[in-house]
């Protein structure tokens, strides 16, 4: 017998948000708490005016920085204290991360007088063993090696190490395509119940899914604009807002020729992306997160900085992306 | 305005269950994650079968040992990485711990094909600013330093530090009472519509209010036992069984004349209490959580150790708490 959630369920609009990790930590900053609740605030500023409008809200988040930090302290006193593997740190940083951002939409709704119940689910994503992105690790994650260490490393922990950007060798673990989201259907319940639901924190903690349906961590990186479209879809949003550092969507982006694209269809989407207008880490998964979304039914992708939200949404500012 | 949650709910008999954390961690254990997923997946198994009943189930856990290697992980890179305060230390075990248990039942519920939605929820805890504890911090965190390090610590950082069983000096902070669990309603919704819900995590984040309603995380230890009586009792949860490593409560513990207590009013408890029966940072707080949970109207609270759940529920083991 399978239970499920059943409930009265409201039909407000249905809105999935999400932040990326480079809003947390900013490049250049210190990442200490402070900052980052700093940074949070800013980004929660315009999310709060929306719940205000009286539609469900679903945010999800990256996590880049914040679990970087997080392998770096496990491995640097690996010797005292056993090492969490990756999905662990993955996990923890769901919990703190959500945990900030639950604070400050609590305290920013407070203060609009309009409190809401907000609340972190800790999510599992399963990915496919048979992804072929387990034959090609290619994230790099955690701190940097010599090469000595490096050949140790693999040796002792069966880590692939791969050499970067010649400040010495990391560790790539595997980015595969989110499949399911665990927990999609209390995700689903509490928004439509006006809860404001943060989810898939980091793209979700990776796990694959053993022949019986067990469920088992594995190391792995998930990408966080994958798993929000995924997210988006599970739980029937109708729009997707990925907030990121830039305003919108550029092409010939950092070359002569620069332009901002203001509005693209999937059509429009998928050429840009053939031509290799969007770069792998960055764009690049954005846009083909959006053209996910609105293939499997969302009705529309925005892209652009958290202080343009509300601009973006009145087509003045960001990158729109439609059928 | 404001919105809080309104569905239909079941009327199935709620239970609470708390993880003792060195249920999680051992003592004389490694604390590998392949060990502390070992040993929370034999008390989960005892636990799954109850869920089989139909009951709604809210699980809540201690973090001790494993927020302890979190701040000590923290301190040892404090130079490279700003560390996190205690209580995202807290939100991070939240998160890691949470999603360990979310899995484990999930596997084990599937195995018993009654597949069941489970979700951990980021919890925060109201303390109050002018809880005595705060001016008499008392609890021990992290690392162990020398004099000369912990009188830097305390200048610097402003911690209080005290000198810890002959083996150095190590922080101290304030274990104050819980007042108020924000993220209750959406537990108790959540549990109400059949999900098995984690939450309260190692007695939860503590956070104080400000006189406008604005939370703010500070560094305390919350015992969780009192979370869970107060999570219970926010919940109105019919019973609390509490899984120790001891089977049952006892008097004269570790002495001549030691004796198990099969039963005891509140009134009895109240006596052995004020009697010093029971040690302050064991099984002190849990007698005390059993009392606050019965006199806010709870039904009935068992001690024991996860094994003997069954036992216990039935009158046959462990020890049982009723008005």
């Amino acid at each position: 017998m399978e239970t499920r959630l059943q409930v009265v369920r409201n039909q407000s609009e249905k809105i999935i948000v999400s932040i990326g990790g480079n809003v947390i930590i900013r490049r250049g900053g210190r990442g200490t708490i402070d900052e980052q609740m700093e940074n949070l605030s800013q980004a929660c500023g315009y999310i709060g005016r929306m719940v205000k409008g009286g539609k469900s809200i679903i945010i999800t988040h990256g996590n880049g920085p914040v679990v970087g930090n997080i392998v770096i302290r496990n491995e640097a006193v690996k010797d005292l204290i056993p090492p969490e593997p990756l999905y662990i740190c993955d996990a923890d940083s769901e919990g703190g991360i959500g945990f900030m951002i639950q604070q400050i939409l609590y305290n920013q709704l407070h203060r609009l007088h309009n409190i809401k119940d907000v609340a972190t689910i800790v999510t599992q994503v399963v990915v496919d063993r048979s992804d072929p992105a387990f034959k090609d690790p290619s994230k790099p994650v955690g701190p940097y090696y010599t090469e000595e260490e490096a050949a140790r490393l693999a040796e002792s922990r069966g880590w692939v190490m791969k050499e970067d950007s010649l400040r010495g060798f990391r560790r790539v673990v595997p980015s595969p395509v989110p499949k399911r989201i665990i927990e999609a259907s209390v995700v689903k319940t509490l928004a439509e119940l006006g809860v404001i639901v943060i989810a898939a924190g980091g793209g979700g903690v990776p796990v694959v899914e053993e022949e019986d349906g067990t469920l088992r961590g594995i190391d792995a990186v998930i990408d966080k604009d994958l798993a929000t479209a995924l997210l988006a879809k599970e739980v029937k949003a109708d729009r997707f807002i990925n907030l990121t550092q830039v305003d919108m969507v550029y092409i010939n982006f950092g070359k002569p020729g620069q332009k901002g694209v203001p509005e693209m269809t999937v059509k429009e989407a998928e050429r840009f992306l053939k031509a290799g207008e969007f770069a792998p880490g960055s764009m690049g998964p954005k846009v083909r997160a959006a053209i996910e979304f609105i293939e499997s039914g969302g009705r529309e992708v925005v892209i652009t900085q958290p202080e343009l939200i509300e601009a973006a949404l009145e087509g003045k500012a960001g990158t729109r992306i439609v059928k």
